[in-house]
């Protein structure tokens, strides 16, 4: 892990560079409130990934395989964050969240209408900023995941307090609202790379899968014994209503019995504090929480397979050490 | 005018055609949304332009002119009518506005969140439109638009309830919350005709000015004698805050006490619907919706010299009379 840290660490001061200075633009109303969220923190795990898959590919970006004949690869890497942060505005308004990763969410700070016109300048701003490449498969590529991350928040919303689907639909909605933006991160570095076709799908069928993987495991550390891996109340989406791995997989394990019990609090929403304690434990004591890590598991693998397509480079094996940092984040 | 009229009227199946078709992909959470704030109705003003601009300068597009072997101009002419459809939703949910062209808000049916991510994916819906045509200039035109938009309204709110700046301030709202989609609408036609630049630059300034003169003509209305021509309530800006030309000039009618008066209510928001109607009365009747008119007039003025610049086609006719129509609209 020391070398995804260690290449991590040489490229943060000139990503937070480069969202400092998009961000500059935004009008003073907004701005603080983007400020906000960029520094609330974030692994600025996309950026990484755009940077790691273009110069996987041959990209003569900047950092650390800077040529100066090459693009700024960083303002392309940086435009996913941007849209990432946007979405994280528009989320805690409408899942009432007050806390993101341990701070005072921005809402709560900056109210509600500068809070959501924030996040409308920011998903502006990542497509603008993708768009002054000049290049039609770029912008294609953050359209879609613009498309497909509001579908994701919606279709997520649309089954809140539902139990009556499974994976197949939960897979659905982590794919818009989290794994596409990851796809399109490496999809971006790819096109950016100017890749081959097969190199460019096997770079976004990584970052999906990797995303994918991410989104349960976070899902899983929802149930962790304390708040302090992820800085937000644990079982949050317990008390949210949203049906994840964790919670698909504890009421495999209930009696008939106990799951209509547990189906009607979970419909109403009347999990209190210590509801919500007494779930977390029992749910890792019968092993959920580790199934729910299997499943991430399975979709790393993928993410590995895609990998092995891409030239065998030293960037290709830092991004293979992402999914070691994925599978055992928070453990 | 009957012109104008009977294009609209040819025109008008294949484009409210075009925007259902589009909009059928949205998920079933947010399409009832969608359709809500489409068939309250609009001018289609917006893929009209996109229609009349592109034509005049040659593009093979659909409908009138249509040829075998022209690319449709109907999604892409209805990109910009989507956008605006997204800006209407999270518009009256900022605003607080519970009736739009007369009918309920969307907001105000389906719910505050439902209508901030119906919003959220028109937007998104606009975007991937324009960049299915594989054209960096166009995909550059739409995400400058959405940027220039979501500004618009930050800075309209950003100076809501506040008398200290003046027109250049008014101006530099209403380019962005209106004029600039126009202005889009009309770049993207000339973009999707390949026009040279000097063209493309007449029909963006073209709709530029229509745009503007549009948005001062509208807020005259909002101090038309009654709500019919609008279908919004009389004095809408009064009551939000909004200052606008006609209560610019009204301001300077007004001894300095009596401004001082007016200031401070408009500022506390404390004018109930006789105080509007009075304001209102007093206000036409000092000539400010008259003043407020020819300010619009002059934006329509370059409006025209733009179009010397195009082709002198039966569509460029059009376009020349669509400035008419602006000016006189509501009376």
């Amino acid at each position: 892990m020391l070398k995804l840290k260690a290449y991590l660490a040489t490229e943060l001061p000139r990503i937070n560079k480069t969202l400092d200075a998009e961000v500059a633009v935004l009008h003073p109303l907004v701005r603080p409130v983007a400020e906000h969220v960029l520094r609330a923190g974030g692994k600025r795990l996309r950026p990484l990934l755009t940077l790691l898959t273009a110069r996987t590919l041959g990209a003569e970006g900047g950092g650390l395989f800077r040529k100066a004949s090459g693009p700024d690869l960083y303002p392309l890497a940086c435009s996913v964050e941007l849209l990432h942060s946007a979405t994280l505005l528009h989320d805690d308004i409408l899942d009432g969240a007050d806390l993101r990763r341990g701070l005072p969410a921005a809402h709560t700070v900056f109210g509600q209408t500068e809070t959501v016109l924030a996040g409308d300048a920011l998903l502006a701003l990542a497509n603008r900023i993708v768009a002054r490449y000049g290049d039609a498969r770029l912008t294609e590529t953050i359209a879609e995941a613009i498309v497909r991350t509001a579908t994701g928040e919606i279709v997520e919303i649309a089954h809140q307090r539902s139990t009556d689907h499974g994976h197949d639909t939960y897979i659905d909605i982590i794919t818009g609202k989290t794994a596409w933006m990851l796809r399109a991160s490496c999809e971006l570095g790819a096109l950016a790379a100017q890749a081959p076709d097969e190199a460019v799908q096997a770079a976004a069928g990584f970052g999906l899968n990797l995303g994918i993987a991410f989104q349960i495991v976070d899902d899983a550390l929802d149930f962790a014994a304390s708040s302090k891996d992820t800085g937000k109340p644990v079982g949050g989406d317990l008390r949210e209503g949203k049906l994840t791995p964790p919670l698909i997989y504890y009421l495999e394990t209930l009696t008939p019995q106990d799951r209509d019990a547990f189906v009607t609090r979970f419909r109403q929403g009347t999990f209190d504090d210590a509801a919500v304690a007494e779930v977390a434990a029992d749910l890792r004591a019968r092993g959920c929480d580790a199934k729910t890590r299997e499943l991430a598991a399975s979709y790393l693998d993928k993410a590995s397979s895609c990998l092995d397509a891409l030239p065998d480079t030293s960037e290709r094996r830092i991004l293979r050490q992402s999914i070691d940092y994925v599978l055992n984040r928070g453990t």
